[in-house]
């Protein structure tokens, strides 16, 4: 391609929206351009990048077994009505009705159309496992799209389905599923990729595993311990926290007058927030059914973590009337003395393996001192559970050394979906004995642009992307410098014409533009090989040859372009393998 | 790929609801699945067609120049109000709000969208021409929706766009991307596809062709002399029609009563049609304006001439008050004496160059006699056209032999768009001299699922389609007649594993189904080569081997396939080249 001809503009200043690495890079370099919020277009080079990305996840997909498939972008409401999501996803699902009034939707995941798909044409034990995938556009109606392509409402997605006889075919499909993965992340040249354990959310089901592009405008918390052999999200993480009960001193009841935060007690009592216990309401979303939950005072209720150990999908904060239905004071709940049979309790570990808490009365103006679990509640109806949130440097499960938090881009997530789809949508199966059977169901998606933009999150250096060979837009550059002067045209001509014939993706940059302003498009362009042609490296029948990512230039003869390329390919390729 | 584990059903019988081949076929086949009315699931064999043809697509549009970009589904309203085209297309464009209240709407096309990116992308003259082309799901809210993927709501289409400095430029390049067409049309193995002049409607512009697949089925009618070198279709065919005038007698009134129509009329005063003028009127749909039309009594006004003509772009039969306000009586109205100051007055040349017709006399049950156009209308402010529709068997105007209809359906078109879009949403560039100007703007489409179902209307047997090589899902079908037996089992193994190692892309049915079923889901499947192995074959170290469309097999030693199938696939291949 000839860069006179080529479609997308290079910008110089930073857009002024655009906070993130790649946002302005993917901007500034031609790859994208914003229609709406959120709603981008792909420019040449961008489109290329993802066609090169697309081709490296169908072959991995195709690797493990996958058909390719494509199901519309426009869904009848029925098929989510059936499952439930139709009702139960917000705003963000795109609702609309048809010219003869029929609601339909904008999918922006597939689990319905393709349960409905197999549930037509798979019948038979024989016919499984089956997995099938999709590159596809999907619509998400975000609240607040931002950061370029890392959240948009509109994207292309790779979302795959498998469906299994059983739960343990399943997981020995999500093993191959979760490698290649690995491989994809690898063959896109992303430096960076953390598989961690997941909670599945909205999806259902339970085992699941977010790939994380780790970088620091990511907007998940990842955390780690120091050789990664711990990697979870904040929703599912969990410390090997050890608790002091201490010996146990009498319950006293104390006036805290004015005192009603963790931090008012402590500093009343001169107490650390450690040393008392918070109570926090909640409410199930849907039935308004109350949960008293007791944690540690310097600790935070994990919703995600208290939402599986109650089994309600989804929490809100308790408002004053339901908890004084409940017979509790606002700002003084206590667990001394609360109703199980009214209010469902929850204790986390910290506060019923710690001793001598700072408590809440019950009371307008009271604590309790030395509130001691085993003790004070002893045969309470309650649950003991995990469920605070882990703190930067709490002691890691596996090793306990300090975990480390950093920031990553969810660029891929994998789901063990169980039979969450298959038994509301009767996708079934006949076993060995004629006996139907719900499939077991597995799904894997990944956000095609939002891996794009991730990899020039993880590499860039100041003047622009440094696009790994695997995806680059182009192998090689060639920059004329003075192509009027000294043949530098002509050699670039032939260079040009020599370098495609040989197979190498090549754009030239054939406008005659200043040098300075070449190089920083060429940089913002990102192409890993570069061949600069001037009068001044003619005069030795040379080129200089330049890596994307380095400062170092070297000297080449001409005639020496085609084959010290076709080996650096060969070399740059093969890592990637 | 195996059988065993495809997904996609055959299914015996015809779907009620499938009265084309194309529908039929790509249902039985599992090929398409619908997910609701006129959108449908691509199983994995129709997407393996539906990819091969895009390639095709894309390396054609890639040899003229073209630079693939994406742009979205999802469009902000504002772009088509820039047009014009958010209030003058109907209920077609499916119109939404967002979660935020922005009217959105789903692309039917996208002339708005590669507009509004090539005018931020393009300012020089330098940098002119280009082409830009997608590939890419399109919605149009069909009102009915038919026939499988001929007409459907939801559709993957190339679209593609040129820009140029000028209509020299683009008549050019049109002629380029007309070649273009003809070989992806002929890549794709259909055999009888022509490109007719078309008037180019909605879309505006002037010059524009489309593609018609010659079938039974088609919706469009197509209009031919016999070597093809007439090709045009119902809107803009004319014909070389030759009219008698006569001897012109003196004009007569004479009572009609009851008699109203041309039949009547004509039976009433014992005359045929074709001495009869026809008076019609119609308004501009949008101002109101009133048309008088008048025609011979044996032919037809074809409203896309007369839009033409008169430059209405929609027109629409004129009610009765609109008539009486204009001093005409409906059902008599006469051109004697119709003033050409308040109604617009168009004759068609078969009414101006024919005499002494029987026409209106404005006044209830009456006509005259004798009207000659010359005489009875001197000194009329009207316009002569051809707006007449022609007829088959009517004079071909280039050889003069009578014209063929046939059916066909519409592939793909071109057009000349000219400044339409360019100069209501200012896409302008600098030319020579730093003066603005509009870009001179060309588009051209191909609908990806309708060209596969093309290539089946034009290529299949009572069985099943009959894939061209170019586009199968497969190029040949390994068929294993009780594979437990004798070996069969074991060959058909190493058959598969040689064949997909020599690179030749196989189906292999594993099944062990009874023969008759499996050649029957062969015959669906359509794929252009087919190896049977049986114990009977195998007796003799032998294979059958059957090309799809014929009846007749051939006995080859089992060793000999695998250098019969390359010679074979290369000489099919050379044939689309």
């Amino acid at each position: 391609m000839r860069m006179s001809q080529l479609v997308g503009r290079r910008i110089k200043e930073d857009p002024k929206d655009a906070k993130t690495v790649s946002h302005k890079f993917l901007i500034r370099g031609g790859y994208v351009r914003p229609v709406s919020a959120g709603i981008y277009s792909l420019l040449p080079v961008g489109k290329r990048i993802v066609a090169k990305i697309e081709k490296i996840i169908r072959e991995e997909m195709n690797r493990v077994d996958g058909q390719e498939v494509l199901m519309p972008v426009v869904l009848p409401a029925e098929l989510w009505q059936e499952s439930g999501r139709y009702e139960s996803v917000g705003s963000e699902l795109l609702r609309f009705k048809d010219r003869n009034d029929k609601p339909m939707l904008l999918a922006m995941t597939h689990e319905e159309g393709i349960t409905h798909l197999v549930r037509t044409e798979i019948n038979s034990y024989k016919q499984l496992p089956v997995m099938l995938y999709q590159i596809q556009t999907k619509y998400r109606d975000e609240a607040r799209p931002r950061a370029g392509l890392i959240r948009v409402r509109e994207f292309t997605m790779k979302d795959a389905y498998s469906f299994h006889t059983d739960q343990a075919d399943l997981e020995k499909y999500y093993v191959r599923c979760h490698e290649a993965y690995v491989r994809i992340f690898r063959r896109l040249g992303m430096k960076n990729v953390l598989s961690i354990e997941a909670n599945s959310g909205m999806m259902g089901g339970k085992v699941s595993h977010e790939f994380m592009a780790i970088c620091d405008c990511g907007e998940d918390t990842v955390i780690t311990n120091s050789d990664h052999s711990y990697r979870a999200n904040r929703e599912i993480a969990v410390a090997a926290w050890k608790f002091d009960k201490g010996e146990p001193l009498p319950l006293e009841k104390v006036h805290t007058p004015g005192a009603k935060t963790i931090e008012e007690v402590a500093d009343f009592l001169g107490v650390k927030a450690e040393n008392t216990g918070k109570a926090v309401f909640y409410q199930d979303a849907r039935t308004g059914e109350l949960v008293f939950v007791l944690i540690r005072g310097d600790f935070e209720v994990n919703e995600t973590k208290l939402g599986n150990a109650v089994r309600i999908p989804e929490l809100k904060f308790a408002d004053d009337a339901a908890i004084l239905a409940a017979g509790a004071v606002p700002g003084f709940a206590s667990p001394v003395g609360i109703d199980g049979k009214k209010v469902r309790i929850v204790i986390d570990r910290s506060a019923a393996e710690s001793g001598n808490l700072v408590v809440g009365a019950n009371e307008t103006g009271y604590h309790y001192k030395n509130f001691n679990f085993d003790r004070d509640m002893a045969g309470a109806e309650c649950l003991v559970a995990d469920i605070a949130t882990v703190r930067e440097g709490d002691p890691c499960p596996l090793t306990g050394e300090p975990l480390v938090f950093s920031r990553g881009i969810e660029v891929g997530n994998i789901f063990q979906l169980g039979t969450k789809y298959t038994e509301s949508m009767h996708c079934e199966y006949l076993d060995r004995d004629g006996k139907a059977r719900p499939m077991v169901m597995g799904c894997y998606g990944i956000g095609v642009g939002r891996a794009m933009a991730a990899v020039i999150e993880q590499s860039s250096d100041e003047y622009g992307p440094i696009w790994p060979l695997s995806i680059a837009p182009y192998q090689v550059q060639i920059c004329a410098v003075n192509p009027g002067k000294d043949n530098v045209g002509e050699v670039c001509e032939k260079l040009y014409a020599d370098l495609q014939a040989a197979g190498i993706e090549v754009l030239y940059d054939d406008r005659g533009e200043k040098a300075g302003s070449m190089f920083s498009d060429a940089d913002l362009l990102g192409i890993p090989f570069r061949l600069v042609v001037s009068p001044k490296t003619l005069a030795d029948g040379q080129a200089e040859f330049k890596l994307r990512g380095s400062r170092d230039a070297e000297r080449i003869a001409v005639e020496e372009a085609i084959p010290l390329l076709k080996r650096k390919i060969e070399a740059e390729n093969a890592k990637y393998l």
